[in-house]
């Protein structure tokens, strides 16, 4: 650990890291905030560009000692902050003791890496939520998604929630935003499947061959998907509901399909 | 609507509803809040023994006006509230009008309904946070689980963001808590099969027989289960984590093996 550099919460570089809070920032220096240790070191994992870790070495723990040895031995500057003066950075309830700064990127559908033959596609639409996406992002990547297109999304994929909810892998190279119209277009190019789940459908997630080129559509939470995917010819596929509620959690219905379409291909571990 | 009873934020009936966002008071009064339109329906739908709607006009859209409507309709007392008095009631993000009171159960094992042949049994042990169980509770309902075991709670399973997120599924009357001790003596007298999910399991939820009597055991995010699962002989499975991270959130890991219970059950619509 190196000595305390910050001990005032008006340090010029605690401000313009503390201004990473706010969207208008985010976008205009490309960089956002990375709460929380484990999250700090995942970003790493999944590529992220970090730059500076700013850490409380009052507040960690044995983890966060760790995190910030592994951080260092990677080459992110580590710049040791009061807990006085760390307060200004951290919000919520997750004080652990480190906030880091990673570089943003404005991946597109053009800057995916290559897909396997028959590759396995998540898409959300429109979502508004930072946690719904970040639950989206962490079940995808758990499920071996080979893509994840954010379509149209009305909050920033950058937004501290939705980092700290995807466990950093907002940053992994398959993240990209689209619009709806670019996406559905891409896809038909591809010759990949569109399947969106309807509560109506005839056919269920069951019965639906999702072992070929797929690709998931879900919309947000509250207003659905829009019309320009039944325009385009997504098959509808249903997720039985079997108690009194009529929905799901929008990461809960993409863990079924997503995972299903892993078992139908066989796969059990990809890596 | 009735016409507006409560002007005043002093008001004994509100300080006395507002006093039940703390555990203490709900513990002591058997009463908890709901907080919104739908989720108040839901829980009358639920089974809920809903005694008191505070309705602020001001604040009601069309379908919470639906639901006042359909709450009245079901003997539900209904209260004018001023915005300036129902901002007592309300906390959160969610003004949508409509808090509801409603009585707390202390259902155990015994309160159980009958169970099918061959249940599909959820439980989740020593869950610390509200969201996780409401999300957990609201993913059981919808994969149709006939019992769910919520075994040594940290938290208050009346906390109001537990029902909320629970969408008010925490009413139904196959919700019901317990030690993990006593969980464990009921499931082996009732010859039901444990499932817990392991990281390093060899079996995957695909290739683990789930279509007899099951019960599919969830520990909380951070610490996992308890040895005494294992000692009592749970069958560990695993959920494939084919990315970079090493586990997903609990409710979405219980939506993949709940759902992939049913598929092997041939189940498509049980209601």
């Amino acid at each position: 650990m190196p000595p305390t550099q910050i001990t005032s919460r008006h340090n010029p570089r605690l401000k313009e890291a503390a201004a990473l809070r706010n969207r208008k920032q985010r976008d205009e220096h490309r960089q956002t905030l990375v709460y929380g240790a484990r999250e700090s070191t995942r970003a790493l994992a999944c590529g992220a560009d970090l730059r500076t870790a700013f850490v409380c070495e009052e507040l960690l723990g044995e983890a966060g000692r760790q995190a910030t040895a592994e951080l260092e031995a990677r080459g992110v500057e580590v710049v040791g902050v009061s807990p006085d003066a760390f307060e200004k950075l951290a919000y919520g309830d997750r004080l652990d003791g480190v906030v880091s700064i990673a570089a943003t990127s404005r991946r597109t559908l053009a800057d995916l890496p290559d897909l396997p033959e028959r590759p396995l596609i998540a898409v959300i639409e429109g979502v508004e939520k930072p946690g719904n996406l970040g639950a989206l992002l962490r079940t995808a990547d758990g499920a071996g998604a080979d893509a994840v297109v954010v379509a149209d999304p009305v909050i920033d994929l950058y937004n501290p929630n939705a980092i700290r909810a995807s466990v950093a892998t907002v940053f992994l190279d398959k993240v990209v935003v689209s619009t709806a119209a670019e996406c559905i277009d891409w896809l038909r190019q591809s010759g990949v499947a569109v399947f969106a789940t309807r509560p109506d459908a005839t056919e269920s997630c069951w019965q639906a061959d999702l072992s070929g080129a797929a690709a998931i559509v879900l919309g947000a939470e509250a207003t659905g998907l829009t019309d320009a995917w039944h325009t385009a010819g997504a098959r509808p596929v249903s997720l039985p509901m079997l108690g009194v509620g009529d929905s799901l959690n929008v990461s809960v219905t993409a863990a079924v399909l997503l995972y299903e379409a892993r078992r139908q291909r066989g796969a059990s571990r990809r890596h």
